[in-house]
This record gives structure tokens, sequence and C-alpha cells, in this order.
């Protein structure tokens, strides 16, 4: 029975019955965390042979020859390029090897436009008594806090089926100069776990930015993170940049973060050979070079691209089966109810839940009461303000699947309680 | 006999043999590169067990059950603090541990006070027309880069025996509000080799700076470089500070780039806790955290700061020979013709090599045309340019001895050269 098609006394019994078994959740002194995107601790697992790749016995020496142990090479070692090339789907003169973090990636190129301006600026980001960044929404909320660190004014835009909502993207850059970047999860978006389409893809790059300096940041986050063995297809974003004529107008992230450690992985950015040797440049002042025994261990590790598909096969067996958990308890509890929407991603790190109206901080808070804490409601949102009152992301990697069965259990009774208080 | 004292003649005399020998060099065809202060293949050697360290079949957790495998800890592991914080002179909540570069550290301290302002900032170094620095120089080229890629103006502060002319710098911070920085290498100095007084460190200490946000930039690059069995002392800087009241005054450095792996080791920052509170708070923007599982590797490796300590007597043992090297043919074949000054160092990785007024271009010109690349004459002071022309910074660390002694064969009959020029 829909719970809006109940009667008053219906919806009243059905809270009594429903705050009786949240009073038993609270006792169980429950203690789960489902906040973050992280991997299990048996994905971990999965890499840990890489550890072995390079003992005391191995030359750390790079194919040119480079000692991977001193100082040098400040984008990376030659044969870490033409693997994460392939990856991000850029050139091997279109890589820059970074450190563990794509996120301090991000933020670097952020920092640099800031203070610096990017390949075709006028002026540093900085002198502009306002510059704004456009963010499809729900998204991740730590693109849309460099904005905030930054005192970038954020424009929410909406996400539809395939990608953000182009027909406003088109009509806002082209009209104000100082819209200067948008964030995109292109690939089994966080949190919604959609996969832009074609289309959407090539209207990105046919873009008409009044501003000669606009950016797409493109956070290929997961773009080797399938959960299924049909993966979705994206379209290479810096081709079609370049074949409308729009070949800076694209930064592309990727990291290993989620392929190998989440600590210790490699990350790199992707862009056209101008863009990314104005960064080099910039770059060179800054550090001397990225940890070169780490791209060497990854190498070693992967041999080829195919490797690191063959290892996502691997992700995929242990984290198919909670994202499965997840949507069973959701078809199962809140389905018949109709208190609430989401879809089944096929990639990525989440899935996307939307209350009814108005409710989504109330579940999260009864969730936290009761010890499972889950990402704060409204942090897919600029400023962390869901409009709406309706987005929850929910992350079913870390913990494991029984846990994660009692989590998903009083995450269901919470979005009961609170779709029958605001129907009350 | 001295140059200064020969005839014409004599002059023209030996200036003609003097150019029979280069000619000789020059037929040589060598290639030997002296221009960075890179460690040797052998010290590199020396870490190589540290790779075994950890394996597949170790537990990859800190001592609090962080999986350091995973997303987390913004400031580095407890036990790596612990150990870098005693390396670098500050206490553990005073520490962040970084990526492998100190240098990007640096410059991200730079970047931050740019476009954030640091704790007793009225408003970004951005938002000046004009910031300026203090240079004591000779010093480090990178640190000069880092100022004049932000547009910085350099102000070149002399180098004394005990340190930089202490006079000049209390003098400019206390009458100008726009003098916001200094770098200092205070052991064993790039390229001086000079580990400043405790007069020298306690007049830091008390400046008296016009801007509330004048910040130290203390670069410990070599606080463990020792090239004897007597190490100089150095006065902590942090300590003083705090009692001087000025407890945020100072920026400390280090990192184990030239104790394990200088592509892959561990870089760290020190200074008070309401400092790092602030850096840590836009870290947090920035990064999830840098690589645990190299935190991890160097503290297994080294187990305590004795094992740190321990481990440099190693490097000692390479590289002093090659200072020795170095130091015996200047005392040879400079010393008796009075064209040129040095001291021998006790630690660190150069020797400052000083010729007549206006040879040093001449003579690093005249080396690289026969095969030895040295470290630009003028990167030691801002903007490149040595105002009298003197300088050179000589490396001696990354070649073989055999090779050291031949480029340093060439050297010296290049400084003959330029001399016997500058006097015909």
């Amino acid at each position: 029975m829909l719970l809006n098609a109940m009667t008053k006394e219906e919806l009243l019994k059905f809270k009594t019955e429903l705050e009786e078994q949240y009073k038993d959740f609270q006792s169980k002194g429950l203690k789960l965390d489902m906040s973050r995107g992280k991997p299990s601790s048996s994905q971990l697992d999965l890499s840990m042979d890489m550890l072995d790749c390079l003992t005391s016995k191995d030359v750390l020496k790079a194919e040119d020859g480079t000692d991977c142990r001193n100082y040098g090479v400040l984008d990376g070692i030659a044969e870490a390029k033409k693997l994460f090339a392939e990856m991000i789907s850029v050139n091997t003169d279109e890589i820059i090897i970074g450190g563990n973090s794509s996120l301090n990636m991000m933020y670097d190129a952020v920092a640099k436009a800031f203070t610096f301006g990017v390949v075709d600026s006028e002026k540093p980001w900085s002198k502009y008594d306002e510059i704004k960044f456009l963010c499809p929404a729900p998204g991740y909320d730590r693109h849309f806090a460099i904005c905030e660190s930054f005192g970038i004014k954020m424009i929410t835009v909406p996400m539809k089926k395939d990608g953000p909502d182009m027909d406003m993207i088109e009509k806002l850059v082209s009209s104000d100069e100082t819209i200067k970047g948008i964030w995109c999860v292109p690939m089994y978006s966080n949190p919604d776990g959609i996969t832009y389409s074609d289309e959407t893809v090539k209207r990105f790059a046919n873009l008409l930015p009044k501003a000669a300096d606009f950016r797409i940041f493109w956070d290929n986050a997961y773009c080797v993170h399938h959960l299924t063995d049909k993966p979705s297809k994206l379209l290479n974003i810096l081709d079609e940049c370049k074949r409308a004529g729009n070949p800076n107008m694209v930064y592309v992230f990727g990291s290993t973060a989620k392929v190998t450690f989440a600590g210790a992985g490699v990350a790199m950015m992707g862009s056209s050979k101008e863009n990314t040797d104005y960064i080099k440049k910039l770059m060179s002042i800054q550090t001397i070079g990225s940890d070169k025994i780490n791209q060497l261990r990854h190498v070693k590790y992967f041999s080829d691209f195919n490797g690191i598909v063959e290892h996502m096969k691997k992700h995929k067996d242990i984290i198919a089966p909670k994202f499965d958990a997840v949507l069973e308890k959701l078809e199962k509890e809140i389905k018949p109810l109709g208190i609430g929407e989401w879809h089944k991603p096929v990639g990525g790190y989440f899935i996307s839940f939307n209350t009814m109206e108005g409710c989504a901080k109330r579940v999260v808070q009864l969730c936290k009461e009761a010890g499972v804490v889950l990402t704060p409601a409204g942090a897919t949102f600029p400023y962390g303000k869901d409009p709406e009152d309706k987005n929850i992301r929910i992350a079913p990697t870390f913990p494991p699947v029984a846990e994660l069965e009692t989590a998903m259990d009083l995450f269901c009774l919470c979005v009961k309680i609170a779709s029958a208080e605001k129907l009350s």
C-alpha cells in the first residue's frame, strides 16, 4: 500500500509500529559508517601483491634508465604515462602523473588558475570581483568544497538521466564571462551513477563559452569502475574538444585510489599539450616530481591497461553484491510504499536515493541517532543545501555485507518514519 | 706564486699553457653533471632494504589501527609524526606529514598565504600591490624561483660566517609592512654550508616585524646531514620563537629526500599548533591525506630517530671523501694562486666557491664547453644575478670519486683561465 494512500488512522498505527522497531535498533548500539566512498579492506587486499613488485633485489630503473629512487622527471616516468594515458583516454604527451591524490591535482589546477590564470586567461581568476562555477547536482561534495574555499560562486545545474542539463549550461556559459568552470563526474557520476550520453559529451565539447578561459573539470574517477560485465561507454571528451576546435577547454582527472590503494595510489591529469605544457611550467617551481617508485610499482603490477581492466573485475566481484544488497532492501521495503526514488547504477561507488521532499535531513538524523553515519543530507549540493531536501548518498562499498544489510534495514526504517512524519 | 703578482709576460705564458691543457680536456669528450645536489646511486642503495619492510605478508595498519592502504589521516600517522617531529625538533601536535617533496610544502605554504593569508594576516598576500621576501644569498635557487613565480620582490641579504646579516634583517622587517617572509637554510646552508649561530637563531626569534603575518621559512633540509663525527648544533627556532612571544612566526620544513630516496621520501612541516591547525583546515579541502604506506615504510625501517642518525653515518662515509676530493684539488690548484675562496663545510650537500670578481659566469661557461655542467653562475642569488659574479655552487655528491676528480681538474683549470683572462 502506498503510504500517501493511507488514512490518518492507518498512518498513525504504521508510525507507532515503526517507532517501536526504531527503539529496538537504538538498543543494539550500532556503530556503522556509510558516509564515504571508501573501498573495503577485502578490496584493498586485492592489491597486496603490488607491494612485492619492488624489493631490495630489484633495479629501480625506468625504461629510459632513469633511477626512480632519485630526483627528477616532473611529469612521471614514460611507462606510467603510457599506462595511465590509456586509462583516462589521452595521448602520452597530454598527461601529467601526480602524487597520490587526484583531488589534490584538481585543487592545484584551481589554485594555479586563481594565481596565474590558465592558458587562455586575460588575467588570473583572483583578479575578478567574483567568478562562478557550474555545479551539476547532486554531485561530489569535495568539488563544491574547493569552490567554497576559493570563494567561487556556485550555480547548481540539475542532473538529468544522461548527464547535466545541457540547455541550461549552454545558455549560461555563452552569456557570462565570469563563469570559469564546471565540475563533472562523467562516468558513473557521484552520486547518481549516470554516464553522460554521447550527445551530452558532444554538447560539452561544442560549448561556446563567453570566457576564453572556461574549463571543464572532467573528474573521470570511475572510468574503470564497472559493476557489470557490460560497462557503460563514455565518449572521449578531449578528442571531441579537439574536433570542435576547443582543445584547451577540458582538464581530465583520474587516479588509482579505488584501483589499488586509496591512500597510496597514483593520480593523473590529462589535457591538451598546450595546457599540460603550461601547467608543467608552473609545476616545475612547485616540485621536482612525484613518487616515481610508486609509479614503477604500479606499472610493474599491471603491465598494461588490460591488467587494470582485469583487476577491476575482482573489485566488481566484491562490491556488486553490496550494491545488490542495498537495492534489494530498497526494492522490498521502500518501493511498495512509494516513498523514495533511486536507480540501479552499473558502475561507480554510490547509490543516490531521493526521499519524499523535505525528508532527507530527518532520515540522516534518525540513522545517526541509531548508530549509522551517512553522508550529511545536502552534501551532494553546492553549499550543502539541497533545495528539496531529498537526496541521500548511499556508499555501500566499505562495510561487510552483513553490516550493510543491518544498516539498510535501519535506513529503510528511517525513511518510513520520516515519510510518515511528513504525511502526518 | 699569486696570480696577481705575475708580470704581463708571465701571465701570458701561464694562460697559453692553460689553454693547451683546456684543449686536451675538450678532446676527452667529457659528459659530467655537477649541477644539482643529488645523492649518488650508492647512497640510494643504502635504503634499499626499506623496500622489504612492507610486503604482501604484512598488515599495513598504523599503531592506532588505521588501515594505511585506505583514505584518511590528513596530517600523517601518529608514529610518522613522532619520528619526524624529533628530526625537525617540534612537538607531535605541531607537525604535518606531507608527500614526497618539502619543496611542494613550501610552495603550498606560499600559495595558501597568497590566496588565503596566514594566521595573523589582515588580508591575503595577493591583495597587496607588492610584497617582498628577504633572501639571504648565496642561497637556494628553488626558494628564489618560488618568489619569482608569485611575483614576490626579493631583497638580497648577505650571508656572513654565522648566518645572514641580522642587522640588515632586523632593520628591514621592522620598518616595512610588505616584507612578508624570509628564506633560511639554517643548518649546513645551501650553498655555504654554514650553520646559524645561537645568537643568529635568537635574533631571528626576537624579530619585531612590522607585518604581523611575516613568516620565516626555515628549510631545515640538512638537519641530519653531517659530514663529520662532531655535528654542528642548531638552536631550536620554534622554542625560541615561543620564548620570544612569536610562536607563529616560523614554518619549519624537512624531508627524507636525502635520507632515503630523493624521489620517494617523506616531507614534513612543523610550526605552532595555531599555524598547523590553520594549514590543516585549508589542506582538508585539498587532499584526503598523503601516502600513509610510505610513511609506515619509513617508520618500520628506522624504528626511531636514532635509526635515522645511524643511517646518516653511512651517507657520510660515502660523501665525505667526495667533499675531501674537491677540497684537496682546490687547496692544491687554487690556493697558491690566490684566485678563489671557499671553506670546508661540515655538513650539507655543497661547497660554495667564490672566484675573483666577475669570473664565475666565465668559469661555468668554460666548464660547460669542455663537458662538465655546473649550476649556472648566479643561480644562488635572487633573479639569478650575482652582483659580483663570483659564486659557484659545487655539488660533489652525485658523481663517483674518479669522475669528480676529473671534473675538479677541469674546474680548477677553468678558474685559472678565467682569472688569467680577468687579470690580462
